[in-house]
């Protein structure tokens, strides 16, 4: 277990979880700026995240863990980090392999609210 | 009650709002693609936003609807909004009126995770 490396105390301090243990992930092209989905991150998916440099998520619905591209190839590799001000989102930029949404859709924003009026 | 304008029975059935009735919303500068901050909305948030055109939330701490800029002045006009492909997260697309943070840095994203290691 000493190997595992873990999160700095200064960051689990900093980290506002919902009833779930969870915040939110923003996954934004670091050089288009396109914002290309929202995931969820327990401390363990951040840990791994940051440890491999390869995004994962914890699946709400499956709950279960869910390394970005593991079944899809469509990988995100991590380029930098951010928490926010109050703790309960973070702001993953990364180089995304691929579509990022399920759909093959580049982005999961794709669905305009004005085409539901 | 009948000049109250609603939300779109199509755009109600496609969001998954969490157990306390909320979804995501991630707001981005329209032009420079800079993500400012994310906040949450229930239904009453998401149609006051799209009504008036300025971004109002709902306060998880606070408990209250909060339309941003109304004390700091610093308004969110929406562009255009889109909704992901599993109905739990928005991407408002606004022009930012000064700082998105209540700190006064532009964006709520300003605490790089690097730095906590």
């Amino acid at each position: 277990m000493s190997d595992t490396p873990t999160l700095p105390a200064e960051l689990l301090r900093s980290l506002r979880r919902d009833a779930a243990g969870l915040v939110a992930a923003i996954v934004q092209q670091h050089d288009t700026g396109e914002v290309l989905m929202l995931g969820w991150m327990d401390d363990e998916a951040l840990r791994r995240t940051l440890h491999e440099g390869r995004v994962t998520f914890w699946s709400r619905s499956r709950q279960e863990y869910w390394r970005k591209g593991d079944t899809s190839g469509h990988v995100q590799h991590l380029r930098s980090a951010s928490l926010d001000c109050d703790g309960d989102a973070l702001l993953l930029q990364v180089e995304q392999v691929g579509a990022a949404c399920h759909t093959g859709e580049h982005s999961c924003f794709h669905r305009p609210v004005g085409e539901f009026a």
